[in-house]
């Protein structure tokens, strides 16, 4: 399992935007092969700030991810609203280690 | 719900105990009342770089986790482990909205 955070800094007057084409960009990957979790989060203290929680099964179900309609479309909708350059990390899982706990 | 996400820098000779410790943190807290989530994540980049993803139903849900025997546990067994002070950072879930999907 792998899962990678990217930590996402919108500009204030796109925050609604962002919110509206992440939902079908989370729709999307959470039915994707591999896919285990796609979780976005909105900073309580600054709600321009956004964290996505995308959890795969493999690296390549993961890089699969960067090829498909959904992120595409979401990657060219959100490409002017960043405030700063997204950046993302990437995690292995210790706890749960069962799969089946995710 | 309400996510925080912990971030953990271990002393180079620690991430061994480290993880033993975060075991029966982690086994302790999926099962508390309120609990959704309670990732242990690993850097791929820098292995004394941990991520907890904490997830609670709600933020009393999330301040109670702090009294538990295992939190508190965990909490004395790494405090000499830190490389630096590790710091949270919390979030609201924007997708998925529904809590069955946690």
């Amino acid at each position: 399992m792998i899962v990678t955070c990217v930590f996402v800094h919108v500009k204030a007057e796109h925050v609604s935007d962002f919110i509206a084409a992440s939902r079908g960009n989370h729709q999307g990957s959470v039915v994707e092969e591999g896919n285990l979790r796609f979780d976005v989060l909105q900073s309580t203290d600054d709600p321009t700030r956004f964290l996505l929680y995308e959890v795969y099964t493999t690296p390549e179900a993961a890089a699969r991810h960067k090829a498909t309609a959904h992120y595409l479309e979401w990657r060219a909708a959100v490409a002017d609203w960043m405030a700063t350059p997204r950046h993302g990390e990437t995690y292995r899982v210790v706890y749960p280690a069962d799969v089946s706990r995710w």
